[in-house]
């Protein structure tokens, strides 16, 4: 993601309360009492600007959403998204991945996805890939058990690195796709980097994993 | 694999003990009896006119190969090709995959490559797929522990399905690769369908899978 100085970022994030998570600590084990109606909480990992959470908040009314984006200058995109959208069940949070164990409880998440994460293609930078076993150790501690994480991409060497990640972990493998846009698989919302991947012809891999009880 | 009647093909494969083994239940639980060297043990299931397996054989001379072949059409050519080869570590067998155990104990097998195996689209054929569960049973019954599968083919519908049945069964997913030509996989030896189908421009999907010690 190309990131623009946005010296208003901030504020706008602040002005905005309805649809920014502020101290996400205090809602830790209690995420129902933020949003308007108690369902099940899906939430996005590196959102950017915004589109799939926002459709997916749109199409599903009966699920909660939480886009979570690392950088200010790109969730003020899906803020404006959102806003627009004039949607209760969606909301944003300005965080790291690496951290949500602070803002989660057991359970509280009962679907994680990772759409066109950063594929770090070095070796030396596997850790940072958000597939990595550290942060599906961090997905298993705030999820559901049997939670799910539903992964999208166009990175070859990720989706390939990642399947072996998922099974070294000991997921279950429920679903995979070497072409989504070419499959049966229905009601595909597409990210803004599928819409700009697949437009070039890229192909879109897709895998639904869940953790097994232990 | 389309085939032809060949009425002399039964007379050839007798008449060919030093490459065909006739009466595989007698080496169960010995078959380095059977070989020159006591070394490891690859077997190929599907093998077809034994371009792999003969090419192995004389690639890695320090293991034993044995080709697994249903069609007595299709096996006789790759009789062909072993003999011509004159390699004393690669014997074929003319039976069906699905009744391995009869022959191999557990442990007489160290490794199983399937290569192109035929892809039985249709879901009510599921179980004729050579990476359905009770496949992936019979192989763990004559395999080393930690056994494992060596998986190509250019046929993404079967690919997609061999990757969750392998989850589904607990294998763990060592290495996969999204297409196999423009990958770092040095030493690939192709297959007759292999030079067909990538030569028409077709990917080349690989797994390898390992049985997990329960
Ligand atoms: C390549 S973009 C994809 C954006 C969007 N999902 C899409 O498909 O259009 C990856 C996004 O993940 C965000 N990101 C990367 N690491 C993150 C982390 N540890 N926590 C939260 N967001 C992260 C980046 O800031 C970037 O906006
Ligand atoms: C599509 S061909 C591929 C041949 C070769 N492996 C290649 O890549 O060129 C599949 C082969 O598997 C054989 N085969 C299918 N089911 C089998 C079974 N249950 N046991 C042994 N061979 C089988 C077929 O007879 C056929 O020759």
């Amino acid at each position: 993601m190309r990131l623009r100085n946005k010296p208003w970022a901030k504020d706008k994030l602040s002005d905005n309360p309805q649809y920014v998570v502020h101290e996400p600590e205090q809602y830790r084990g209690r995420w129902n009492e933020l949003f308007k109606q108690n369902q099940h909480l899906h939430i996005e990992i590196g959102t950017g600007k915004g589109r799939f959470i926002t459709e997916m908040a749109k199409a599903n009314p009966e699920i909660n959403y939480i886009g979570i984006e690392l950088q200010e200058s790109v969730i003020v995109s899906a803020l404006d998204r959102v806003i627009e959208a004039e949607v209760n069940n969606c909301k944003l949070m300005n965080v790291n991945a690496a951290e949500l164990g602070k803002y989660f409880a057991r359970g509280d998440v009962d679907r994680v996805y990772l759409n066109f994460s950063d594929p770090w293609p070095k070796t030396r930078h596997e850790k940072r890939r958000l597939t990595y076993k550290s942060f599906l150790s961090t997905y298993e501690e705030i999820l559901v058990p049997n939670g799910e994480i539903h992964f999208k991409t166009d990175n070859q060497g990720l989706f390939e690195y990642s399947l072996t990640s998922f099974s070294a972990y000991g997921l279950l493998l429920k679903y995979v796709s070497l072409d989504l846009h070419h499959s049966d698989f229905e009601g595909n919302i597409m990210t803004e980097y599928e819409e700009k991947f697949s437009s070039r012809g890229n192909r879109i891999y897709r895998a639904e994993v869940q953790y097994r009880t232990k």
